[in-house]
């Protein structure tokens, strides 16, 4: 059976752009096996993401490039696992459901190590056979853990960082760095509950409904572009504690469903919000 | 058939109270046929609502003063509808939908009348056989407008006033008035997007959910006890007049399922919550 | 500003197909302003919906023509409301949404008529100043009842009859002469509670979810393809009567979001099943 | 700090029986902490639900006991975790997300085992130190095979048996045995696709949801009484395949959120349905 690769266009709209990167696939003699595409009006952007079968040549690139506005950006990219590092605290829920569905398969990621600020995670993360890399903060001011961190993150060569409930927040440096690969999970339906202690926000709101979000992250705490959000019924019978509790089942549940489609390659930033292809 | 009411108590918790409060009912030769009760511990309050069958004697609510604090609230109803006066300005949706339910009693209220600052919807309204007045804001200062709308509410004997997208604030003199009495639709999951325009704030921000909230009104805007909020997923080929267009339809749910509850006397506030018994 | 058309397309798939049908959109001067294709491989069908602006010429089909099979469906539609009738029974509530939504222009649809078996919904009919037409069972035998409907569907020339909740089974004949034209909602999540009853039916089965079914109508009762689906959670404290009156919301939205789908051009019939473009 | 214990109660309804059971309460000096009831009017069953604290004595029961019908289930358990064995095949999710919370003490359970019938998911219960019995079903027939599974599960004397994606029938003999504390979790929304192969059933159909429901087992396969269901929006881009997948998700969290409600003593049974105090 041939190969199978993903292309993701993403330019300038103009008229003929299908007709044209259709022909230029036909011209390389690749099948197209599922195709989507959007223009955002608001910026003038079109978006793609075809899969193709067949085997590319390298001068596909420039027969691409020629069609598309200088600010083109084009990935031809074969379908395999992500290289992921994640990031924990102390909470083990969103952490132990990864390491299950890395373990089984279940998402396209490979989780290459877990880093934490704590220890507490370790004998989770090891039962995995996965490298567990504790950063104390104790005797290190914020930029040197910072960096030791960075440094071991840094030494995977990984394509995401997923934040699942690490509760420290990165300095534009590190975020620079990684622009557009981090993954936070936030446990609330963002915007409402943004900073801290977000469930007991709700509880002392009173709202039927708690959730959590799933965002890049920017140099705005909790202000990146989202990629999915969950919500839960709760009712006056719930304390803070019990909402937090139940909290984590959707908190799980999203991570793990942007993860999906990241990684599967069907989200695209646009500015501040995300343009999905689901 | 014996006559059914409604025992509504709220007082301060203590040990025992079950005990006594149906002693008292027994004694009355009335029947419990269905029975909830809820201690608010943050507070020490007791709520409860009794469906009863049988006939009260005055005297019950002397029996049950005897045993409960004295900032207790007691009420005994008859099993009826609530008389309803709604406001609302220029869409329709919120108010077609109630108008419909009160034709066909899909909900325990009696629309009285429909108050509205634009003569928009007055065929409609008509159309189902309520009277409509417009109060119109031209050559009205604020507060005439207010008080205008006051007087004619005042003259309808109504138990609760409804919010069906009115776009005025009311002042605090008629939240006063009508305190714990009034329930708006707002078209957000609150606290999220607070004010004005929360479906392009909503689209701005680049959410995958909106949704509606319906709450009492107090003096600080959309920050009143919360009843009932629900949500809708959306997607980045919405625009944010899509969301406004499908979130109606989450809007007149919302707010008919809010009434629902508050018409079946389910609802308690307590302190800026609610407490209802579903 | 230049017409809006809407391109549908169906046919058998094979390599190049959006190439092509792309490059006859351009050779006629006319601009995509919005595109979904999808390619069901169990049966190597390609679908294509398109949103152009410009002014087509007859040639056009020609055009198309030539690159398709032979079974192909190629239609081209100005965007417009759809010619709508709606036939019902007794329950007002699916009925009394539409007409609402009818007159506020919230679907693309336009109701002509109402059919009913019963004269129950005059009144809320003609209060929307639609024509009403009771055609009565008594004295009538199946066969005629149903021919005497079908000449007033007949007399319509409509795009879609909607059954909102319309309680008699049609015919083969009556289907057969508007094949994939009649749009019915079911009260229960089909395939669970086929038939008669369903909120009894699920009642005595406690499930802890009710729902609602929009779907085409084909010969086997309730089992056409399906459009959309709603559900909804109850417990052991509702009655097979507390189902049946919340799933009445379920049910026009349910319905009011398939139409919203097929009206908009959005639905496309793949033996049993739908297709779907949100 | 005082003990705290459940009171359960089951028991033919009459006048006066809240009054009755807070009396003896109140007389043992014991306080109620949080309580529930409920009549289920259609065979006059009273169910309650009560959390206390202080120290229960014998006669309690005894003071009970006078009060109710002679076929009464009247149960004080201190509360504690439940007792659990694990049955499983070749699935992970299910297991895998039980052993995360049994772990972490997300649920009150304790796991005590898993049994298979196949070696599969040994590392994965050994790296969370529970203990793995493979009992293989070559070279025995299924009587054989069952009794050598029972006396297993026997042996561990434990208060609930989940179903973990076990995937062979248990026989009469068996299911009777542990009456009413066998739990599974059934990969569809029950009553829809009964059997195997749920979601190819739903592909097969067309539908637009898709769910799964925890219930306990009794000698009717997939019959038993419900506890717990959710649902999942799917579309005409999943193929069978994609809705196992997603689907795992959803059985893994109902089969959690009804483990949870079981061993908080929330689920009554009364008949074929379930009374639950959510």
């Amino acid at each position: 059976m041939s190969n199978r690769y993903r292309l993701l266009i993403e330019t300038e709209d103009k008229k003929g752009l299908i007709h044209q990167i259709t022909g230029v696939i036909l011209k390389h003699n690749l099948n197209i096996e599922q195709n989507n595409e959007f223009v955002e009006k608001s910026c003038n952007r079109f978006f793609m993401r075809t899969d193709l079968s067949g085997e590319p040549s390298r001068s596909l690139f420039d027969d691409l490039s020629r069609l598309l506005s200088s600010d083109q950006v084009v990935r031809l990219i074969p379908k395999r696992k992500k290289r992921v590092v994640v990031m924990a605290t102390k909470e083990h829920h969103c952490l132990g459901d990864l390491l299950l569905r890395n373990k089984y398969q279940e998402l396209d990621i490979d989780i290459l190590a877990v880093i934490s600020n704590h220890d507490y995670l370790r004998s989770l993360t090891e039962s995995f056979a996965i490298p567990y890399h504790f950063v104390d903060c104790a005797c290190l001011d914020r930029g040197e853990h910072e960096n030791k961190t960075l440094r071991i993150v840094d030494s995977y060569d990984c394509e995401y960082i997923v934040l699942a409930k690490y509760m420290r927040i990165l300095t534009p440096d590190f975020v620079g760095r990684y622009g557009d690969k981090i993954i936070n999970i936030h446990h609330s339906f963002l915007p409402a509950f943004i900073g801290a202690n977000p469930y007991k926000q709700a509880y002392d709101r009173g709202v039927k409904i708690i959730g959590a979000t799933a965002h890049f992250v920017n140099d705005n705490l909790d202000e990146g572009p989202i990629i999915a959000q969950s919500v839960l019924n709760v009712n006056h019978t719930h304390s803070a504690e019990d909402m937090a509790r139940s909290g984590k089942d959707v908190e799980k549940q999203t991570l793990a469903r942007a993860l999906r489609l990241v990684c599967d390659d069907r989200v695209f930033i646009c500015k501040n919000k995300t343009i999905i292809f689901e």
